[in-house]
């Protein structure tokens, strides 16, 4: 029963708006959730509303597995598509773990906290793929997010990219 | 596809030494693990050796299903027993994680970072069963754990004080 | 010997790279450095070289208090110019306790641990003022930084800020 | 004005419990407030009340340097005699901070956070020094907490420690 390494499966996050700033990012949310199930890997997002519990739902509609990391200290407050839901108490720290624990992230849409994720996530070398979401300038050079159109995309990017990228695991 | 509040399985804590002071240790922990799957509960554990794989260990043997809180930044820290690795970053504060996810906590033997979980357990409310483990006293009062001296009878008694403690969820 | 409330100073959080991508912003995080500490208020930074460093030495000749809070688990990584370093042990999930305890921040150059700052302040409520940092975009709307060209700008908008955000405290 | 290593002052840290279950508490907290002063120290403590505020009062009374390390994300929480107060917005994840930042510990009475404190600092090599705190034990072994009676005791054992103990940094 015990696991060779090759087993693992790849942990893609979801990241994004908790209250949908435009309703097609729904749709986009339920169908990266999806694909990231059927793909066989597993999702992990901040386990409450919007994007993050559309995601949930596709991923568990593909019979996937949905991980919560809950910034309240009481597990309830998990949207009810996630399997595993942890309640870290720590508010919105909790991002860095989402970003540490995936192997690549999709962000759609999104509001200030999928900003700090984004951030997070380049910190640490992690690919971001990016649906509608945020882009970020410096002296005249954008931040390295893959920018697709489609949940197939999204995915396809993320397994891609996880696989092939060295991460530096700080 | 959604859970009603009543299927969310209780998850339970394993708590202890990450190299066993006491061969004997090793059987309890396992035991522990596959009593906590045999019940239907989810187990959650620092993610390391020790006491923690052994009783992932036990869980997986019985198809259940084991969650690690890693205290580094990459998910491959967790023994192969581990279903659902989440790598936090913070080192030994994800102790804190552990216990607010937890529903009660069996604690096996165990050295210091073990004493500070059964500190925050309590301090949260949470029901912490011992098997072989810390006593602590303070103005002539012990700390309330229950003390028992089987795997079957610590997750009995898990099961019952999870169901029935009032958790003032902080 | 007690505080009453109008007592408490501000404090101001700066942030940045913490390599300089350009020489001329070891100038600008000094000069920020020097009017925090002359306009009596307390700085809060990570803790580490290049512009921490910077700003904590030109708030340390101007008499100030410098404050670094430091991702590591020991004190001594702090830069010669922190007053109170703060090991968190935490990595980079330690931005989060610089954004809260800070009352407003400026944000000078700036790598991608920077943008998670940004995005963590954003997300606080906490007003944000940068020098040659990140701007970031979503839906054609900009992050609302108060972009400003000089270190006395930057104290000047900091200061007025701090003091007229009703900042809703998550 | 850059400090050569040697100028860094001993950071101790004070634990106990936020409501005095003896009212002796009270004046003992004040006094290894007031001799960590004396002996040029900083003191770091959760920053709120009982212990955590008697010791600061018994600091600042004697014009030494307190640090409040709080649970919550309001910087206001502090105790008023706590000169540096950081928002970790963690909770009792927070105690992890306080223990890596000091050099030493001193436990004043104290309820199950103080003891989770205890836990920590002795998993991290830090020296613990108890007034009326708890007593641990585990297969007949008592932790190595350092018992004395007095103030006075308190802190000449916690500077003694922790200009000696060469301590794992982990």
């Amino acid at each position: 029963m015990q696991r060779s390494p090759g087993d693992v499966p790849s942990v893609i996050g979801v990241i994004g708006e908790s209250r949908f700033s435009d309703a097609a990012h729904e749709a986009l949310a339920e169908g990266v959730g999806r694909r990231i199930a059927a793909a066989g890997c597993a999702l992990i997002c901040g386990g409450l509303g919007g994007v993050m519990e559309a995601a949930c739902r596709g991923a568990r509609a593909e019979g996937g597995m949905t991980i919560g990391i809950l910034p309240g200290s009481d597990r309830q407050e998990a949207n009810p598509f996630v399997d595993v839901a942890v309640a870290t108490g720590m508010g919105q720290a909790r991002n860095a773990i989402i970003v540490l624990t995936a192997d690549a992230l999709i962000a759609i849409g999104g509001g200030y906290g999928t900003l700090s994720e984004i951030g997070f996530a380049l910190r640490h070398g992690k690919p971001v793929i990016g649906l509608r979401t945020w882009d970020a300038t410096r002296a005249g050079e954008h931040v390295p997010i893959v920018v697709v159109q489609t949940p197939e995309e999204a995915v396809g990017e993320a397994l891609r990219l996880a696989a092939t990228t060295p991460v530096p695991r700080a």
